[in-house]
This record gives structure tokens, C-alpha cells and sequence, in this order.
């Protein structure tokens, strides 16, 4: 039973050295590996129709939650090596979401105005 | 103060709510928005040595933390809206890793033979 | 005027090397860049419905052509660093693509069984 | 044998006008392809050393010649539905990019200060 983050961090740290993968594990080759994973993440959902992925089939579905988990495996292994703190830096940045996006101002608006 | 996962699904749950963002958080538009900070977060990364992404200077870091709570933010969101218990698909990952990548078999090898 | 492909490929091996970024262009990093590039062009679409992206505002539709530009600037790059010939793989893709999804056999089925 | 990015929008149009894809092959989704073979592409290079990717085995070669052509297919398939002309689009961010880093003032510098 995995409890958290801080649990997860430990166990993937301890998963790396018993494969002696450290060497691998540096946070250029983990920003990629990342990014790889998310690239077969989005690609679970390219041609579905928005409708479509809300109501997933249970093998979509599963593979959709095994490609998510691994996003967050090296998100968490990234953090780990660059002594990053995932939960305060999400912290800090939803206190500069809410100062961006005011409840009053944004209503109704598109998330980000890219 | 987040205090894990669960938390943090709470806050992000109740911020897209508040702005009336939820039409926008469907699995297929946040699948993509996971993906694009995923590019924010390995572009960050694109023209260091593999030595200077271990060394960040502080600005660097500090920007890096932000797009890791970027993506955080979105895979939460992502498995808020599908109803995915992301610690157990890790879980569940972990085990088939460990099974396909036993400490004996693979010490030294690359992580995935891809 | 860039007439093609081989007239891109040159006029941006120049453009590397005018500027001393041909130390920054190895395999790993322009993959990197294609891949954070190719981040920011989804991320144009996220908050889009398919309605919408297929009858964008001009000033998006600018924005879409220039990253769409800049994944195939760093796409050319990558494939004269490592003597790829695009054009003659994309025939061979085509060809395994033909193969895999026959016209008698796949229409009307989702483009690949991902 | 195709001739260049014209005659590989010509046939990839046929290709999917011939399985019934069009429907599928609209702006957002192609986008997500994309982004899913980019995310292919960098995964191949992430556990290797910079030296190890600038020398390439022949089968990941082979691979990773595959993937870039996956991502300039999906690229021309873009822009062939929402009717950019790549290359132009590419002349026009070349011809930014010359002025916002001159020969003189950028030699040496990182491509991008991002």
C-alpha cells in the first residue's frame, strides 16, 4: 500500500537503485521519459470523440490509468532527483492561478488565454 | 497546506468549479493540457548538458517546479474526472514493472528496451 | 522563397551554424525541442471544441501555422544531424501503413487500434 | 516516389479519404497525434547518452526514422485541413527568428532563452 507521495518517492528511489537505472535517472533523461508518456497518454484519446472519453471502455480505461501512473512515476522520480517538493510548487502555483484568474473576473472565460 | 493527493484533487476540484472551467476539464482536453506542459517541462530542459540540468541555476529551478506542478495539476484533474485512483494504478504499475524488470535480470540494462 | 524540403534542410544548417547552435544540436536535444514544440501546437487546442478548431480566429490560426512551422524546423534539423532521409521514410511508413490497414478491410474502423 | 511536401499532402489525403479517416482527421485530433508521435520519437532518445545518439544503432535508427516520419505525416495531414502552407509558415518563422537572434549578438548564446 502506497500512502502518498512521500511514500511513492521512496519506493520508486529504492525500484531505481536495486536496477542500478540511477545512471539513467538524471532529470534530462526523466523530463523526457515524461514527456514520452504523456505523448502515449494523449494519444489513448486522439480519436476519440470528446463523448467518447467520458464514457471509456473498461480496457481503454485501464490502459488510460496505466499510462497516467506512469506520468506520475517520473514525475515523482524528476522531483526526487532535482530535490523539488511537488506539493508546495503546486501550492505556489494555484495561489498565482487564483491571483491570475480572479472567481469575479473569469467565470465563463477559457482557462488560459494562450 | 496540501496535504497529498487526495487534498489537492479537493482544491483543484472545487478552483474549476469556482471559475466554471468544468466545461472545459473533459478527459480529452485535459489529456491534451497534460501534454503541452509535458513539452513546457522537456523544453525547459532542450539545450542543457545533461551536467547543467544537474546544476540548475535557481531561476531555472524554480521554473521547472512550476511546470512539474503544471502537469501534477492535470493528471490530478485528469483522474478527478475519469475516477482513477492514481496511487493504485501506480500501485498496480509498480508490481507489473517489477515483474517484467526483476532485480536479477536487469541490473544494467536501460530501463525499458524500447 | 524555400522551394522544399532539401532547401529547407539547407538554409537551416546555415542558420545553425552562423549562430554557433550546432553544439546545441545534437539527436537527444533537437527531439526534445520537436517534442516541446509539438506541446505548444496541442496546447492550442485544448480548451477548443472540435467545432471550434476547425473554424479558428485568424490570430489563432496564426499562432497553430507558426508552431506547426517550428515542429517541422526542428524536425528538418533532426534529420540532417542524423542523415535521415524524411521523405523516403514517409514512403516507407506509407507503405506499412498500406499494408496494415488494407482499404478493403479498415474503413470506417478508428485509424489505429492504439 | 514522392516529390516533396505537395505531392506527400496529395497522397495522405487519398490515404485517408480511402479508409473513411476524415472524419477522424480533424484539427484537434490530428493536433493529438502528433503530440503522441513526438512524445514516440523523444522516448527513443531518453535513456541514451549524447554520444550514444549522435551514433545510432541501425534498428533504432530505422525506429526513429519511422517516428519522425509519423510526425510529418500527421504535420501535413494538419495542414492540409486547415489549409497552411508549411513551408510558407516556416519562411515566415525563419525570417523572425533571423531578427530575433542576429548573427552577431547570438553567437554563443542558447537558441532559445526560454
Amino acid at each position: 500500500m502506497i500512502a502518498g507521495l512521500d511514500d511513492l518517492t521512496t519506493v520508486l528511489r529504492a525500484f531505481a537503485r536495486e536496477r542500478d537505472w540511477e545512471r539513467f535517472h538524471n532529470p534530462k533523461n526523466l523530463a523526457m521519459a515524461l514527456a514520452g508518456e504523456a505523448g502515449e497518454l494523449v494519444a489513448e484519446f486522439q480519436w476519440l470523440t470528446p463523448e467518447e472519453a467520458e464514457g471509456l471502455d473498461p480496457g481503454r480505461r485501464e490502459r488510460i490509468a496505466a499510462e497516467m501512473a506512469d506520468v506520475l512515476q517520473y514525475l515523482v522520480r524528476l522531483a526526487d532527483v532535482l530535490n523539488v517538493d511537488l506539493l508546495h510548487a503546486t501550492e505556489l502555483k494555484i495561489a498565482d492561478n487564483a491571483k491570475r484568474f480572479p472567481v469575479d473576473g473569469s467565470a465563463g472565460d477559457a482557462p488560459k488565454a494562450r
